[in-house]
């Protein structure tokens, strides 16, 4: 068995080992700033801490940790340009950096470079791992779409957005965590149950940080404060506020989207989150689908000590602050 | 042996098959749009001719063709966003239709069906072929931003454009057919030489594309005659002008980027590229490339029978108006 911190250490070497083409440069220079801007590297850290899970071999898993770090990178450029955002990680975007038209096109590579690295897997596992990692990549831009089409609707309901984010952000983790069982050749209904634990995790993971946006430390948190709220975003919490409201505060309610004194609508709006107790209802969801998580671990038949890495950073990230 | 037109009709049949999914809708409608905007289907039929020419089964070759013809569908949806190209093939573009953003995105799933088309092939030719249909992709890639790139440079050479329209233009084609070898379980050399095949007559095809543009006949070109000239687009004949153009004319020529009385800048670069016989320099050109073409065809050991509606082919498009 390995640490996290071990595991870690294997994908940073592993993605500092990665050489790309060096022509045309605007093409592949992105590539490297994106990769090289950090990030926590959660998804591969867990896709190799599912192969540990399984007993299976942490080198032989690489290609297909560089390939699910690769593409959920690729994602982030294309993210920041539908959302027209300034920064990533306190750096500037590849679009603000390179352009709109480089930042595509360098997206589109590195998708490539991406396919590229999942093709280095066993040759024997070559099938099931491109089928996992492709049903991977479509539900993520299927979730990206939705997210987008919900900024322009006003009746998304909870199932819908519980739907959004979990193609959106879970299926990734449960994708690489099911990669991790194919490599290490686990059946497939373990490899099944570990995409469950991880996509229920990612869900709950989601749920957390839609929470701290509004109720987290601002010392820690890393991002401003109740930028949901200000943004109008279709949070669960939000969304919850709505189907609770009574007409009377819903009224209050649709008055502070517009309201342009942010500090008063961050507290008028966390005000109302209170009154309807949101927060607890929030942890509530959240937990039940780390539950759900915890269950489908459970029924992987391995001893639980094999298990406790994986149990111990759940219950991290749920208790995290940032 | 198959005749071109009963490939075209496979192709034509698998592509009216494919299903993709319905939700997130405003996803995938533009796919189904892109891919029924028609085109000569050239690259997914060339693959089967290849499959044919190494007696292969057309069936079993289907995945890659519509891996092909989704990924070539799919650059067109981003190129398009990138030149700010608002008509395809006379209808509106998947951007102008949709949106900018779902261009991107539909576009990215789009990849995702690509690749999911070439791991239907037989799992015991699968590396390769995804060693293939990947280098490919990525060569395009690479065409397509030196191709963005050689539109703000003044010292783009011959040999660069030829090989950005090789990488553009002509790996997919050599690509394409490489997978039919593979597919036919040809041995790796040949599947080499047909890759030379496709490349070299890509290269010719792009060239004669030029010089279509600027000496086609109107009747029959189907697009925008000396569109390349209004546009002041580096195309090998404006390239090969500068390579020969005296200083005086040189002055001449560098005026007309900006004439604003565009049948006067047509007819006044026209008249150098007469006077430079730039259309036979160019025409030479082309043949080279379609003799280097020839050649590799040559060199693969089978009758030349097998050969001939490859040959015939490579001729009409050579000899085409449009």
């Amino acid at each position: 068995m390995h640490s996290p911190s071990e595991l870690l250490e294997h994908v940073e070497q592993a993605i500092s080992e990665i050489q790309y083409p060096t022509y045309p440069g605007n093409l592949y220079e992105p590539i490297s700033y994106i990769m090289s801007l950090g990030g926590k590297r959660v998804r591969p850290t867990m896709l190799l801490m599912a192969v540990d899970l399984f007993s299976g071999d942490i080198i032989k898993a690489l290609p297909a940790a560089m390939a699910i770090e690769t593409f959920h990178n690729f994602t982030l450029i294309h993210d920041d340009i539908m959302d027209n955002a300034p920064l990533r990680r306190g750096k500037q975007t590849v679009h603000e950096k390179w352009g709109t038209n480089t930042a595509i096109l360098s997206g589109d590579v590195m998708m490539v470079e991406a396919n590229k690295h999942i093709t280095n897997v066993d040759v024997n596992i070559l099938k099931p791992a491109l089928d996992t990692f492709n049903a991977t990549a479509q539900g993520v831009c299927e979730g990206q779409q939705l997210d987008m089409e919900f900024e322009s609707r006003s009746d998304v309901s909870i199932r819908e957005y519980i739907d959004m984010i979990r193609l959106k952000t879970a299926v990734l983790l449960g994708g690489a965590m099911k990669l991790g069982a194919i490599v290490a050749k686990a059946k497939p209904e373990e490899a099944d149950l570990i995409y469950a634990f991880g996509e229920n995790l990612g869900i709950a993971f989601q749920l957390q940080d839609d929470i701290l946006d509004v109720f987290g430390d601002p010392e820690k948190f890393g991002k401003q404060i109740a930028g949901d709220i200000i943004a109008n975003k279709k949070t669960y919490l939000l969304l919850k506020l709505q189907e609770l409201v009574s007409a009377e505060d819903l009224t209050k309610l649709n008055e502070q989207f517009t309201n342009r004194n942010l500090e008063d609508k961050i507290e008028r709006i966390t005000s109302l989150y209170h009154h309807y107790k949101i927060r607890e209802l929030a942890t509530d969801q959240m937990k039940d689908y780390l539950n759900n998580a915890f269950k489908a671990l459970n029924k992987i038949e391995i001893a639980n000590q094999r298990k406790s890495e994986l149990i111990k950073l759940a219950h991290e990230l749920m208790s995290r602050e940032n």
